[in-house]
């Protein structure tokens, strides 16, 4: 044995069997875009800060927010992790679809009658909308664009087609069930406040939307991811505050935004025991099962934290957070309402969806902004080619730079 | 308008529009059989304590760990939640396959060459597990039985078809590449130490296995979720320790069990870059994508508590807690040996898997310790066919009741 040492043993022996595997993919994933979006951007930044060492850029591309965990919540989550610290406190696997004390405090988020067993406490809203499509089956999908990527991609990863509904400047970027164009069932997806435009439904147009889904018999899945930052009374924060809506939506919402819980991991969807199927399947009994199998709850701590965000302390302290996100969107709103500029968002919205000046293109006015102002957005062709020629903005930044930016796009706008 | 209160208004409006959802749910879903295991578990505990007021029951049937978390993983959460709350130190969207602190301490976990871009970190095994069907395609899928319910039930969910091959008392409820009647490539599932057996394959086995997959072109799937238990030298931790696993297998570990994590929730998944589908598409890419996609990384105090588990102390911590359930596990171990009654597990295992004495079926003995020495256990047969006759006792309770359970047990034996 000496005269072979292991590792070129190991070599011979490995190397005799190697053959190549033969496993079968999801060929779905091949009709998936590679996103080049934020690493275009950051390449393109790097590139400008290299070249102009002294120059200050300043980032409003991001849909992270930036201010810290509201005191309330840190110290929820502290306490229960010391609890999970001690025998006589310690707690084990989770519900799957989340503890008791969480579910009562979302419950007592909604105006409308929902009940326990139809809310899902999950790690996010992304997951949550990612997985949705896995209790589904074929169906046509309608979604807006420009878009939330998650949509499209988890769609495309399930073999669906998808039917696209333009968001434009005729229709303020809501589209609307008239652009749909026949009476199939189908499942669509709104999100409201949008992500990337910033435009909102109102209480009527949410109306027609469930009006046209229970009227086709189609789903709708509904993203309020954002709902925190709708400030008028005439816009709804949740499907379910529309008649009708416990028979044909589901809701998905979350804690990054309202709570900053961008990098706590936390939200919640709702799926009502009225949903059936064309089948008469319950939806709800088919997610408690898809969640119970291919999920294991959300951290004691993490819930903890969620759980006293949603107190009456815990609303006060992130609001005041939300606030200061809105100054930001107010200010530059404000701005490019100004220079006569045409957008969307601001109001209700963390975000500012801008038309190109002069008809530019997303990346030339990306360009423009990063060489003449130091100012880094997100190009709206990222979204989708009905966001070609739109700019996103975010709110996200701190006041001081926020201010400072708008001095600089007053100067080239 | 006073003639038509506003509830009486709402329900007319909503009921003239209101139609059956025509959505298609996904058909596979039919496919499941709904687990009443562990619900007629409680039922019939339930029904005898009612019954039997002043008895007092031991459980040794949950799978659940129940000492408190180890002192520096709670320290490491507790001040990562204080981070959050600072704006200079808190921290958003994580990156969805982990931050490189956590990957860092994973990759030194192996003896194996791991790269950081091998490691995705999850919120738990059973997340990794039930997902990585999303990117496989049409194939043989192999499973042992008995076994953890969640690799048929995410199989079938994607509509594959499963061939079992049978683990027993001759091949020591370790099922082996010949009782494979083809050479076509698989997705072959394996658990060791195994759920809900306790039996453990040693290395020359292992070898075997990858050999196998190697000269098929199989795909292994390894969850090694209770590497932790193993104190033989001979026995591999992770699959990766034998030559040319890299080439043939993804492994699926957790923070469940080493470091008492099942209400914290962290779990990691190893996609060596080496694998390649028989079109040549990187699986590791298809994950990366997948994940991203469809998750949203794990929180940051709870990466921070997995950190320090891994940290030189956090192990010292974690394996005392580990050291107090293996004692358990060798209490029952030496009382069935003394009994002459055949179980596997109880060594490198925190599960005892025992034959039913006097050729009873899972549920008459259930019934039979309930009645006679007020023990829960949980019945074989609720981890499938092959699991019939044979009955499960887990380490997790206290020594006391365990110490208890065994003087009971060696009455009725």
């Amino acid at each position: 044995m000496w005269l072979m040492p292991p590792s070129v043993s190991a070599f011979l022996f490995a190397r005799k069997v190697v053959s190549k595997m033969k496993i079968n993919v999801n060929e779905n994933y091949k009709r998936i875009k590679e996103s080049y979006l934020f690493s275009e951007i950051a390449n393109r930044v790097n590139a400008y800060v290299q070249a102009n060492p002294g120059k200050e850029v300043i980032r409003l591309g991001i849909g992270d927010v930036t201010l810290p965990l509201a005191p309330v919540v840190v110290d929820a989550m502290m306490r229960a992790a010391g609890e999970m610290g001690k025998e006589e406190t310690f707690r084990g696997y989770p519900p799957e679809s989340g503890h008791e004390f969480l579910k009562s405090a979302v419950k007592a988020h909604y105006k409308a009658d929902i009940k326990p067993s139809e809310i899902f406490i999950s790690d996010g809203a992304k997951s949550d909308i990612g997985n949705i499509v896995d209790i589904l089956g074929e169906n046509n999908v309608v979604i807006p664009n420009p878009v939330y990527p998650i949509y499209v991609d988890s769609n495309l990863m399930n073999g669906n087609g998808i039917t696209f509904i333009s968001g434009n400047k005729e229709n303020g970027f809501l589209p609307m069930p008239n652009q749909i164009k026949n009476n199939e069932p189908a499942v669509i997806y709104i999100c409201s406040p949008n992500n990337p435009t910033g435009a909102v439904y109102n209480r009527a147009q949410l109306t027609e939307w469930v009006e046209h889904a229970l009227n086709t018999g189609s789903l709708i899945i509904f993203d309020s991811a954002y709902e925190v930052f709708i400030t008028d009374d005439d816009i709804p924060h949740s499907i379910y505050e529309i008649d009708g809506a416990k028979e044909c939506a589901i809701e998905v919402n979350s804690f990054s935004k309202f709570a900053g819980f961008t990098g706590t991991r936390c939200g919640w969807t709702i799926v009502p025991e009225d949903l059936k199927s064309a089948d008469g399947t319950s939806l709800n009994k088919m997610w408690l099962r898809r969640q119970s199998t291919k999920f294991n709850g959300v951290s004691y701590p993490v819930q903890r934290a969620a759980e006293a965000a949603l107190s009456h302390e815990g609303i006060n302290q992130c609001l005041k957070n939300i606030e200061y996100y809105r100054r930001n969107a107010k200010l530059i709103g404000d701005l490019l309402s100004k220079k006569r500029i045409y957008y969307t968002g601001g109001m209700n919205s963390p975000y500012i969806w801008m038309e190109c000046p002069g008809n530019m293109s997303s990346w030339d006015f990306f360009d423009l902004l990063l060489n003449e102002a130091q100012i880094v957005g997100t190009p709206g062709e990222g979204f989708g080619l009905s966001g070609e020629g739109y700019f996103r903005i975010t709110s996200f930044g701190t006041y001081e730079n926020t201010l400072k930016a708008c001095e600089r796009l007053s100067k080239i706008l």
